[in-house]
């Protein structure tokens, strides 16, 4: 199987925009498209999905926290049903863009708080497979965590994911930063190759451990999200 | 074709509630289910979901402007494109939840000024019938309006909506009130007979007009809605 | 000092009320007034206010966490900063309308989760005392916890409440539930006759523990808040 | 008096921002912060006025409608009451901020379709007027038009803008678009230029009239806005 490239899409909020899903839709396999809750808002998502679709990209739903002003990176404290609801509203909501404009729902990768939360937590982790079982389609998640837990305990597809822009903890968690700091590409190119190539990643106090990759990820909202995704792409073209 | 009764339901939010909806899945044929936007959360939509098809009753989507404060009763000056994708984005969700409890979508029904606007203005009904058309479902509104333009243009199935606790214009057009005052119930009662047996309503100035019923609506936000409701159901049970 | 009595006011949000704050206005001394974020909205804040002020009432600033479905009483990871610019967001707004009809503010008590967390918190509890002093006004908080360490920290005059309608845990801490239950009136009457004349309350699991009260609270979305309010008030005018 | 040159500021949505006011801070005399409606939120207004203050700048409140995916530009019907507890509501909200760091409240100016429709609109010209009375402040508006006429009425002093960065129609009204493109800069500074020494402004259709100019006004969401900035600073200074 191939490692794709993934990116996190259409979340810019009304006039606000990061400018990087232009040139995104041409680096990437697929997309992770906000779904109003931590990003997007109706007329954004219907031309993200527009604009995948028209670039041959998939698309995923990227259902975040109830948190617009906190980019849904706040952790909030969610009963399991009540995490359930949130993530079938908005893939629901995205589901319907997919309708008008053709396109069939790829995936389902939570977003910011929610991913991180999930990764920890068995509850919110079946939460979010739950619906993805619903909908007959695999979540993304990181390997070996309640992420991966819960696909195989409810059957559904599980894809590894890879974060070149964030930093993980010796125990392979993910940090996920409320604002991330631009990452240098060349220091997310060997992370990169190292992972793909290896099969290694590095904790930001130095240790390293094994990690499995089915698709590297890079966020719309990091400055330099073009050449970063770009670097990837290299490295992916090289396997 | 048998005249139905239908309610707006589900359009608690958080914890707030008008109380109603328990009683009222006894009495009505086909709810409208509020989808976030006017009201609702995802929770209180799963649940009035599951409880409408428990009660053997039909759903269809209530979507509203985005306006939680003002309950989607203040008009607001929206593009035709921007009007679809709002239908959209609220159908879509509440079909994640009818999709989690196996059911299907039976119409769409705009709320508030969104109803009221979509029944003088062929753009933003047009946007509404387009939504069903993706959906293949009915819309509900007012008979002789850009309402039922909007469906026959884009073949979408009409169904004509009558109100016993609102008040019309001679012209057949709805008032759509920011805070409706409750209807005594005889007058209800007379409204619903006087429409269904003799094809006439009357203008809160008035004069009366012809009208054509296929769905008889009551509001649950009324606060004597579950009065109103068995009154309907009465006049209803002798037609 | 005489012990008064003090209750939530305003959590409606558009046409949803609980309908109790008419009658609440006549029996206590003091009402925390909800200032949008987990409840409340600019038309009823005015109404609030001028309602609490005609009716001989102080009026203090109710702020929550931002999460109107939640009602605020979901747990939310705030940084210090963050915590303390959503107060300040939130009291000045109250003060707008406080300035209005002629008033001033009288206290600040925080809400839900942001009461329960900076209970614990002393970041969170230092956050809402610094936006105290800058208005020179008291906090109302829980004796003995990171509330009352902040205001001695900051010099603000510090409030000490007595919950008759919630649980408190054996160390003295609250339990903010979601959704409180109605609390029986005579048990109600019985912890407040208790925590005023002897200075013991019991917690949820049977242990007593001594209590200070400055201030009884009554909940406003409490179905039986009126009937709460009047025990207290009859227990308060014994003493 | 000095004609002065005011932007709207602090315009940012959690972490989506412009990117404009840090260069805008320096080439001002006022600016007009965001109150968390239409655009901006607690910690960025916090920083926003920060960052004004330490600048040299004097504060406005720039209150928007309910709208945060329109930015306010969507137009909605309000009643009076409610518009100016909407304006209270924020201005309050900003006057914390200002509370905080030591500052005062310099203006009021409403923002996007509230500023357009309260110039047509006596009642919520008068709302708006009304707000500004109870804080002693300046409106800015359009002269001549119901800005002008409520401030007059109500007492309150009144600031006439002219914009360099958008439309006019030839009755002196000003067109408020949804997404402002991008004015050349050597069109907005011939525009200045007329206005400010000839007293002439240009409609969109060609007629000329008469203009007041008291302050002019750049917009923050416009990509070149601090090149507009710049040359209207240049404009001034010849004057």
């Amino acid at each position: 199987m191939m490692v794709t490239l993934n990116a996190d899409m259409g979340e810019s909020f009304g006039i606000h925009t990061f400018g990087n899903d232009d040139k995104l839709v041409d680096l990437v396999d697929t997309v992770n498209v906000a779904c109003g809750f931590h990003a997007g808002d109706p007329t954004g998502m219907h031309e993200t999905v527009a604009k995948a679709l028209a670039g041959g990209v998939t698309v995923g739903a990227h259902p975040g926290l109830p948190d617009l002003v906190g980019f849904g990176r706040r952790e909030m404290k969610l009963f399991q049903d009540e995490a359930a609801d949130i993530v079938r509203y908005q893939v629901g909501a995205l589901v319907a863009f997919l309708k008008a404009e053709g396109g069939t729902l790829d995936h389902i990768k939570a977003h910011g708080s929610l991913y991180g939360m999930s990764s920890r937590d068995p509850e919110l982790a079946e939460a979010i497979a739950k619906v993805a079982a619903e909908y007959e389609v695999p979540i993304f998640g990181i390997a070996n965590t309640e992420h991966e837990k819960a696909a195989q305990k409810l059957g559904v597809p599980f894809v590894a994911e890879f974060y070149v822009d964030l930093g993980y903890r010796a125990d392979g968690g993910l940090i996920v930063a409320r604002r991330p700091h631009a990452t240098p590409v060349d220091e997310a190119t060997e992370r990169a190759r190292k992972a793909l190539t290896e099969g290694i990643a590095t904790a930001v106090t130095g240790e390293e451990f094994p990690i499995r990759v089915d698709s590297v990820c890079v966020h719309s909202d990091t400055p330099n999200a073009i050449e970063i995704a770009q670097a990837v792409r290299n490295v992916l073209s090289t396997l």
